[in-house]
């Protein structure tokens, strides 16, 4: 397994579709059926975007995952941080004081400070991390944005008018009553 | 299991007791009981750093491994690629496609170049294996030789020596008349 997972490609590609000052609010299960990806995956995914205060979610009929904030203050970091938890790049085992020489008798200075192999590999997951740090939601949906034709976002935004309607259609009440 | 593993970091501190000018060609087994790791795990090892040039392997009573070339021209790069091998970061399953509006007639646009979101990893996986290109082991080595006592170092040596005239015994011949 990839040490930035499939989990984390879903919830990118899902957070895309809540981009935008007029994004509609998406239940799990429409960000998964739009995109064409698992429901049950995105269920798991999303709740930990929720927690980690990237998305907020909306009871009601006009209810869903909402961006908690602009999308050009949500870096790839923050999404990978969300999904992976605290996950080192290297695990280090400390096996400096293992040395046959020292037998049981370690020295302090053979474990003192950090590992200069392991300060190598924090180094390296430190240009890792500040490199997503640099990149934002917003940055990649305007590149997407810019790729697709005018005709896809109409359709898209007919795709996602379309389930509304059946929303309020399923709760029993007129588009205009609804909540806001 | 982290991205670079458990096996990365046995083979750097195998690698550590190569280093320098004087040092003796080290069995396997050598290696393995000098850092008080696996023999099994080491003999795996080694294999894969001859294959990528990193060490040679000499026959013989004074048989073992060195250093292909200078430990200053060994990164960490070249060891964490020679271990674990194409290994990316992110393993883009190219999702971008799957969008409910084109069904099964997915646009050439959707999928031209690099998805976005792969763009993103790449450039971070980009970031990580700068910073493991600039460190070698000639400079670990150095900074772990200067954290340790003089006393270790005869220690190691006098470890080594023993190792060694274990060997010449074991093959019948007074190490004098042993091949270079």
């Amino acid at each position: 397994m990839a040490h930035i997972t499939v989990s984390v490609e879903y919830a990118i590609h899902g957070l895309l579709w809540l981009v935008g000052s007029n994004a509609k609010a998406l239940s799990s299960r429409e960000i998964a059926e739009l995109q064409g990806i698992s429901p049950s995956f995105v269920a798991k995914i999303f709740p930990k975007l929720e927690k980690a205060g990237i998305v907020r979610a909306q009871e009601g009929v006009r209810g869903g995952y909402q961006l908690a904030r602009p999308a050009g203050k949500i870096s790839f970091l923050d999404i990978v941080d969300a999904i992976e938890g605290n996950k080192p790049l290297f695990d280090c085992q400390e096996i400096r004081g293992r040395c046959a020489v020292f037998g049981d008798d370690v020295p302090a200075w053979a474990t003192a400070g950090t590992c200069a192999v392991h300060a190598v590999m924090l180094q390296a997951e430190k240009a890792m991390r500040q490199s997503l740090s640099e990149q934002t939601l917003g940055a990649i949906a305007e590149r997407f944005g810019r790729t697709a034709p005018r005709e896809f976002h109409a359709d898209v935004q007919s795709w996602i008018d379309e389930r509304m309607s059946e929303r309020t259609v399923r709760s029993g009440k007129p588009s205009s009553t609804s909540p806001p």
